[in-house]
């Protein structure tokens, strides 16, 4: 786990994502876990829109989150989005949600894709069918 | 106007859908609308899911909502949907958000929609290309 | 786990809840939990807004979900809703998303929730504070 | 309407609001305008967030939008926010949304917005019970 890529994001929560609890609804973290993925795809290697035009989808097989303290209107926030385990037929990402003010951990979880032939809408071996991307992922994994 | 179908959908506002004002976040009357709009074509004539089949999408070309009171976590709601123009070219909706309770009136609004012919992504004269159906919505419409 | 009262929830997914790749985007499933999780406890004990009323709410500190096959615009679907574990602070939801055509698992998961005083906003013991409620939800949690 | 501040804010499209017709789902650009007003406020007199904590809300009180080109996933959006109308009761936005590649106007707008005291739930006169506020607000809309 020494040498992965972190990727950070800033999020600003949004009134739309508060709740009348007064705090930020929870299942807009795993929308912010998709910003946090995107942006690290983008930036280290091969953004998710070019993923899904040579056709390869991502869809979500498992996801979870653990809330420490909740995240409020008008907080600054930070995704740090790393790669935390990947095989031919998977990835998983693994992310925390950081409060910028005083560095408190927010929340963090992980979610976890398929590699899936967009067309064929089944399962992929991207090792075998997108070696370049496949070697590129590893890389920044393992950086 | 006086003889319209009118189609009236429950709706049971979600928790995921308040905001820290401790009422239902303005946006979402939009999602209702469109579930409306959704239970009316289903109920009446076409679904939706059917007019995607046969390759025509509804795009919105402008929504309008008028919101009168607020709507609450736990309250009970009815949507009413009609159609309030149709032409060859284009559909639109009119729609009241009710209170069950005490059918107090929460917002009224309207959403227009061009149809568009959805392999080639360019507005379609519905008349011409699918009659049948453009004559069913007529006869709901004037009904 | 033998006599757990299991509640049922029909969900018809919204358009809004589409994503492009033609499914319904995986965080709606923390949605549909939530409304799973309201209806069990409106129809077994005490309501959700009856809770927040004597101030106990019930923020989230952890959820998860494993998806099994895509949820898609116009299925019906159905959110099956049980008490998993229930202590005098804490409360586990666990849910299964079932498609109504072919009985098929779509999705199951559970949120996990911590009892806390609104106006303190500090954690509660519900056992001690709201004895009743919490014999009731002990009662349909055995039964 | 010569002088008017015009502030303009980033959006990026998430996967979240796309939908299955491969565009932003139209609910999600009152999301946006909502940014574009928090960021107005913020960058030019007094932040959302300040208002709500001097005894304000905001509540909307009408919406409209007018869609001209789809907005896509991993578009970069710009949000231009004035103030179209101020009186000691309301307030009015105006938003353009244009797309930063080709300048192209994808979407414009107004939301209408009451000021309403917090405490009380009941319209406010701002010019009368925050002087102060509402002179900064005549100014950035004249200046």
């Amino acid at each position: 786990m020494l040498y992965l890529y972190i990727n950070e994001t800033k999020i600003v929560p949004r009134y739309s994502e508060t709740d009348q609890m007064g705090v930020i609804y929870h299942s807009n973290y795993f929308v912010w876990f998709e910003v946090g993925r995107t942006d690290y795809l983008k930036e280290s290697t091969i953004s998710y829109k070019e993923m899904e035009e040579v056709g390869i989808i991502l869809p979500v097989i498992e996801v979870n989150c653990k809330y420490k303290t909740s995240a409020k209107y008008a907080d600054n926030l930070i995704v740090k989005t790393t790669i935390a385990e990947l095989s031919p037929t998977r990835i998983k990402f693994f992310y925390e949600i950081i409060r910028e003010e005083d560095n408190k951990l927010i929340a963090d979880g992980f979610t976890e894709h398929a590699f899936v032939n967009k067309i064929k809408g089944r399962p992929a071996n991207l090792k075998k069918t997108h070696e370049v991307i496949y070697q590129e992922l590893q890389n920044i994994h393992k950086k």
